[in-house]
């Protein structure tokens, strides 16, 4: 058994993480850390894990040393104890944002930060398997995925990897959890209830990494809009994509079953009748799935690619826990059976 | 026109209040306020309410005399300031809980504070004009009713009257916009969405105003149990009662259409076929009734009662402005005409 | 009093014009029909309404003359209807798609019909009153629009007008009631529930609405996809526009105002700060309020406007009745003030 | 590993089943049957199982033998079958209600149908393991549970058995799932969202397993009242007991403690801070847990036990999967550790 920790384990990812390694055949949980919650049990928080663990919360400066420590800070804090957290373990799965970017420019664009250790930029691999699978594997420090990023990158991979896209319109549509889990005015339950709020319609800090990850010698033409509806987990990406030739819908199973076909977390959903036609996250609660389907506009260059995860798996929790497989060198789907439930 | 301010109108009861006031055709709202929000326009709050009216917040300090000045403010704020604001208007209508109780001792037990201006609680005339209307007309100072108090004492009330009951437990489910505007842990949509949370099972202050306003005589014997529940808005108090002899179905709709039948905010609702046979706060958003149902069950001295109620308007805001009509001799249904939506 | 009757008034549409007619100062509903409820009082069906009328459903072959009729069937219907209608009534409104479209090209390629009332098509005013209005008043005839359409169109009419438009993706997000009150598998409630599900990813059959209306001299590029969301009421076109030159929000601003700024119903909704700082449906629940916003994409010619509306009002039975004041010379505004709610 | 067949297996409890089943270390599904979609892969119905099997609905008639057959059709219907079932397997298990009930008047006053296998009702076991463990490891035929009678019951057996109880009347809020996987008028989302609609106010069906499971040698005097709220999955089942003499709430954490201390999938939730102090099915979904929670009305013999299920898991699926766990010797938890997420 490989030891973990969890670094800021009474937020939602956190939470998370910690359901998946204590389900984990080849985890044992060693430490997780909440300044606010030290001395609680974890179930004080987080209500599933009752009589799963007899875990408490620690403060961070009772951390101590294990094999890999995950941490799931609030984006900002762990550039800063980077190096206290490498002395501490060899593996790291970072899934805040302080490391997925590779140029420290993004960070003062985005983030509006000067990165206090751009030198372990290059040290971080971004961690999605789909397309860094053998980086991660000889890896010791990755870094997680931005949820809104996950599923775009994904949806679109195939296509700007063969170089097929003029432009890209992701139009992303979020569940209430992606905030996180501090109170705030905009998530207020009688404010948050039943919205269809624009949340960022012109720009969100995730357009960032799609440019990073999506650039196969030519920057992309990403737009980026984020969209708040009444869910608690889930993002669906809605991807408006100008093809530079027009492509049958032939040719994209084509090429997103040679691409993705052997990938064990990504489902093709793209059926002509039924009512589960197309990617849902509403279906992804709790797997690690990213469902992918896509609709061809007849006489156009228009293609409408869609990707749906959970927001705290795929899209954070469940997708670190992949890339901690491959670095281990554990099987890659380890912990990470469940395959969410319908209907809920 | 009478001129009308609010007092704590950045809170949903406040914000009801206005959305009422500004449509009622006696009233003239004069001013708002609120500490927080003091100079922004009130749509920067109630964005229903953007393009109706060029009010800005104002801070308490500001206010100045009016006719009726309405309190919304939260409970245990204005029983301090109460000679203050009778000195700025002749009549006065309270949201909070700081008149509606009669005895002193019931402060202590249930609000756990010393009541500072206990002279003043016989001033006060318990608002619900089903029960108190002529009470309310000759009143300058009325005091708001609890909204889990509303609907089920509306409920229960022809039974008391006739003392009919031996026991009463009522089980109430109620939306989260009961809990005020004030983002807390419990109110975080990813936490709230979805509940069936025990809030108060064995005791909840409303308790307090059911026991005074179901008095004929002899104390009674009532239970109160609060259930939160997936809406915004509602409250669905069911009313489990056993009572000292048998009565049918027909002798029920004879005494709840004796009391009820010329009530403008009270319907009856108690059919044998349909979705829609029995109360349900669901079609009663914005609107200011109070739908009663009820089912015997055979054989037995149970009958169950149900009372719905929109929580922000016959349970706070609606009932205020209802019986602010009375007071000022204005139609009672004045400004309260909106029946509803369907579906919403 | 003008005398009203509404056929298909058991539908959701149907169900709201009745709301709105009854508290309509100047109609006096006479007749309502519904095949399946003939006989039934309307709250059978429409609860919010019990207390209000005394009116009963009656069946199609029941319908008497009267002074306005409004056609409130499911599409395809009264197009074959169309001359027995008119031999009842002076005014038509119908809500329905069977005349919005001019060309009836347009109803074999969207609708799969061929239209068999073509020379009635010219009759029709397409009843969206911020663009016909003068049509409207002399107009005898007028159609409905389209939900989805409708905040389209009136989102990106200035833009159009003026010719700045290169291409505009419009990507929908609707609520349940857009499909009707008939149970389907997909508006089961345990499938409906929290889903973010495309619905028609490359082409819906509104977007046929858009091409009519924002054409101006050149057939407008325009790509449009429907999202479904969990609300019940409700619609939000996000437009993701690429103009001909970039336009400054400064430009907008003013455009818009230029517009839309004496326009009852329209409200721009573009702020800084706070939470309600872009348009959201979920507060225009009941409105006949289309709420309209924008973000410029900075260093681009990417602007993106938002238009939100209550489907069954301003996307409606709200609009209806707007077009409906104009044909008959009453105040515009006349039976639409009901602000909306917050929070709901 | 043992073969297992579903019949019914595209409903709601029949697909739980199946996700169950495909995750068991020890079951191997040979068949699953739906009349309605013969043919056709299971993720057509189940999405979450996409890639998860190959399995396709076969029709009954095509049904094999196998070890050990689950049936989950709708109410009234194994009862007719239940030789030719009986035929095809050693063992049986029954969701539906048609074996629950010991006495056949109870089918004729419940169910309003004359048993037409009586004789069966003896052979099998009413299936909670909490209750009838060690009856279920010797039996061939087990029943399942109702949904709301599994949460009543195990909330309320230790008090019972002990013949504590006086009355107890017990206040049920379920989610929508608990209607089956059949659009109705009531499932419609605009008509089913948002809802606070008493169900069945007087009585309900699953009284009948409640008076027979908690009968210690007197008839138990119980009361029970459905009512739906807004959730998809969940059952919280609010009992307020009146007992003999009042009991303290130390006294009841003995009592619970002493009978399910040892039990697998009950935990006691029953706390004095936080937000999760109480049971709600919220973070139950998808996994096997009943929580039960207790308050004490001081100074009354009133006590409020609260029982949360997953109605789908311990109230149908997962209780049988337990159940025949320990009719064919597997661990009694196999297949079923799921924790449930948060938040969800």
């Amino acid at each position: 058994m490989v030891s973990a920790s969890i670094v800021g384990a009474s937020g939602y990812a956190g939470g998370e993480l910690l359901r998946l390694l204590l389900g984990h055949p080849s985890f044992k949980v060693k430490q997780v850390t909440s300044e606010t919650w030290a001395g609680k049990p974890v179930h004080f928080v987080h209500p599933n894990l009752r009589g799963r663990t007899e875990l408490r919360f620690v403060k961070l400066e009772d951390l101590e040393p294990c094999d890999v420590l995950f941490l799931a800070l609030p984006h900002g804090q762990a550039m800063y104890q980077i190096e206290h957290f490498a002395s501490l373990a060899h593996y790291i799965v970072d899934l805040s944002a302080d490391f997925r970017l590779k140029d420290p420019a993004d960070y003062r664009r985005w983030y509006e930060v000067e990165h206090p250790a751009p030198h372990w930029l290059p040290l971080f691999t971004y961690g999605l398997p789909e397309i860094h699978r053998e980086e991660i594997r000889s890896s010791r420090y990755v870094s997680g995925v931005g949820c809104n990023a996950a599923c775009s990158i994904l949806a679109l991979y195939p296509l700007y990897r063969r170089k097929l896209v003029e432009m890209a319109i992701v139009d992303v549509k979020v569940g209430s959890s992606e905030g996180g889990s501090k109170p705030t005015q905009a998530s207020h339950h009688p404010e948050r209830a039943g919205v269809m709020r624009p949340y960022a319609p012109a720009s969100h800090r995730h357009l960032a990494e799609l440019v990073q990850e999506l650039n196969f010698g030519e920057k992309p033409q990403i737009y980026f809009t984020v969209t708040s509806v009444d869910a608690v987990r889930g993002a669906l990406a809605t991807c408006h994509c100008f093809l530079k030739e027009p492509v049958s819908e032939k040719e994209l199973w084509k090429i997103y079953r040679e691409d993705y076909g052997a990938e064990p977390f990504i489902r093709l959903v793209s059926a002509k009748q039924g009512i589960h036609r197309y990617p849902d996250p509403k279906v992804l609660a709790g797997s690690n799935y990213c469902d992918i389907g896509f609709a061809v506009e007849e006489g156009t260059n228009r293609v409408v690619v869609m990707g749906a995860i959970d927001n705290l798996m795929k899209g954070s929790a469940g997708n670190a826990v992949q890339a901690a497989n491959l670095m281990l060198g554990f099987p890659e789907t380890a912990g990470l059976d469940f395959p969410g439930l319908h209907p809920v």
